[in-house]
């Protein structure tokens, strides 16, 4: 079995995202202005192939150690069994 | 009714990714060898007010002339609709 894995890693509510501000400004130049905020996060998408043990618990470990500065960033994420290539 | 806008981008199939290529490395270092490949995109997440129009053309506009590089990217939206605050 492989899989495709979906990490949604977003900032904290509480920190600061000049990106995210910055594109609400230029939205609201075009004339969009009913888009109030954007915030910018990042979409991390990991093929997987047979594993053994939890790869829920694997996932969690890649996230904390590596992919998600856990201080300002919250994160989620999927996993969608896939056709094995 | 107020909404709330998930935009995904990705990087095309064809496009090369060194922050995917370095993040599979290190992942592949802490001893998770299933971990195949890592693609690194954008989850961009729009606040919208009371909109008068069809918000998913809305959306479409903003992707296209400003949030995505549709030469190097992919992108899709999912819209959710919120309580207004």
């Amino acid at each position: 079995m492989a899989y495709k894995v979906k990490v949604f890693v977003t900032l904290k509510e509480s920190v600061i995202d000049p990106q995210g501000a910055a594109a609400t400004k230029a939205i609201q130049k075009m004339g969009y202005t009913s888009i109030k905020e954007v915030r910018v996060g990042k979409l991390i998408e990991l093929q997987v192939e047979e594993i053994d043990g939890d790869l829920s618990a694997t996932i969690d470990d890649i996230c904390k150690k590596l992919l998600v500065n856990q201080e300002v960033e919250d994160y989620s994420f999927e996993i969608e069994e896939v056709a094995a290539q």
